[in-house]
């Protein structure tokens, strides 16, 4: 029998969101799962198993199922590990390498899994399902903006993975040299420290202490990425030049990444990515002042156009396929 | 009859080294022709065409040439095309685009002329005859270290081109953000303004002037690359902080490219390259205190092994056998 359909699951630090896909990129079925109730990577991963059986039947697409894919932070694609992902909370006997995709497949039957991390997985839904199948775009860079930043690299239309399975950290390329932030990672200046949704909110958190300025973000007690973006939506000065600040260093890195690859797009993609109206111009301003006379204006800075509650599913899924 | 040799031609603003190679990467005969005689391309073409023809005949292999392979700067592999190179003279009708292998392989009866620039062609050298080659190193970042900073990205084996054939411009990626030192490419902050031989020098001048510190540098008139190291060799303190601070700026960005592509190794090259008695431990030291975690003392750095004297030859040769 043809198998016509693939499982996405897309492991993130609270939930995990699982999805039957066909071949059209439809998520037929879904379902999200706690992932940070347990200790035990095994515990998990039986109560994934348990999980993706029910979605499998509900969907009556029992046999047809080509393979399975999943998008983690950390993943491994040569290895199939999650290695010291640091938002995820299980353990195999006290080791923080968790041999993931073997552990599902031997609880689903011996059905195929394939790893990758969830920016990766992300490029992989663009390629199969999104703006760059629509816009036939084989050389581009993800960038996704979320809690962190993650990227994907694809060249010739295939994901780089490099000599150890970890290429693309692009998140943690370094943006400000001198008296850069701490990163979590450990070291300072790295993008993911200031153009994460994390980042925004310690940009707008500093400013605030830094001067007097009248900012509707006063009256907020903690704020969040999208408190900045509200505040900006209603007009606040400080809340639009933090999202100037915010593009203009994402552009600058770009241009630099843009020198790498010689990518066709940019396409980027994330909650903080929703905050274009602020994002677009600064970005485009500074990639186009900063890259090589060559590229100026010729590098597309594009969107995701998957659905957000869908594309971690169907990014994932897109390797159930390989 | 068996195609067995390929030819090389390294252009240059100065001179064009060309070779007979065979399989085994032996130049069985080379000639080197003045590049910057004329304003005309087609004229240049004609004389190297005459070359080449001469040394054929000279090695006695004619009717047994595979192909051309041909390293310029500013050359793209996907058109064949040199464009706007700003240390080559010629022009085509008053164009800096000249469709270089077109015009060659007419020149040469047919024969198959590839074109890329320099840095990729020494990273195809190193791949089909050198270090890398020795070491089955499949995903690597050659380093040009010349009068400017190139760069050849390999991954898997494969030279990356990039959507449109320029990928791996990495000595214009920026190293210093505030107020860095302007570059050729008319940006400022360039690793190639700091990391090239030039670089050095410059370096070398701007010390000087800052303070009163006796030097061995200060009896020179115009000091080059060359003068740094050999005083940094007699024990001079400004020269050899000048490789160490050239060194620190290289390995904190070799950081940064490790992160992109994630390869096993770093290979360097280039006149600068030979002062690696100076270089390898500020370049390994900063590389290994900049790269995320996983990657630290993990990416070796490596030189190239191939004869000075030949290598610009066998990298454009490596092109032939495509």
């Amino acid at each position: 029998m043809e198998k016509k359909y693939v499982i996405g699951v897309d492991v993130g630090g609270q939930t995990a969101k699982c999805g039957v896909v066909d071949a059209e990129g439809n998520v037929v079925a879904q379902e999200v799962l706690v992932s940070n109730e347990t200790s035990e990577a095994a515990v998990f991963i039986a109560e994934l198993a348990e999980t993706l059986k029910k979605l499998i039947a509900k969907a009556g697409v029992e046999g047809k199922i080509a393979g399975i894919g999943v998008g983690a932070p950390n993943a491994n694609y040569y290895t199939g590990n999650i290695e010291f992902a640091p938002n995820l909370t299980w353990t195999l006997a006290g080791s923080k390498i968790i041999p993931f995709a073997k552990m599902l497949s031997e609880a689903m039957g011996g059905l195929k899994v394939t790893l990758t991390n969830d920016a990766n997985a992300a490029a992989l839904g663009e390629m199969k399902y999104g703006v760059a199948k629509l816009m036939k775009i084989k050389d581009f860079i993800m960038i996704t903006l979320g809690t962190g930043v993650g990227s994907g690299i694809v060249i010739n239309g295939q994901l780089l993975y490099g000599h150890d399975g970890f290429a693309g950290e692009l998140g943690h390329t370094i943006v400000v040299r001198e008296n850069g932030r701490q990163c979590g990672c450990g070291r300072k200046g790295c993008l993911e420290a200031y153009c994460s949704a994390i980042g925004v909110a310690r940009t707008a958190k500093e400013w605030l202490e830094e001067s007097e300025e009248p900012s509707l973000l006063r009256s907020k007690s903690d704020i969040t990425s999208k408190d900045v973006y509200d505040a900006a939506k209603d007009g606040d000065a400080l809340a639009k030049r933090v999202f100037d600040y915010t593009g203009r260093l994402l552009g600058t890195q770009l241009a630099d990444f843009i020198a790498f690859s010689a990518p066709e797009a940019i396409i980027l993609f994330g909650g903080l990515a929703r905050a274009k109206e602020f994002l677009t111009e600064p970005i485009e301003k500074a990639m186009n002042d900063n890259v090589l006379p060559l590229w100026k204006n010729k590098v597309k800075l594009l969107y995701s156009t998957l659905p957000a509650s869908d594309a971690a599913i169907l990014g994932a899924s897109a390797l159930g396929w390989e």
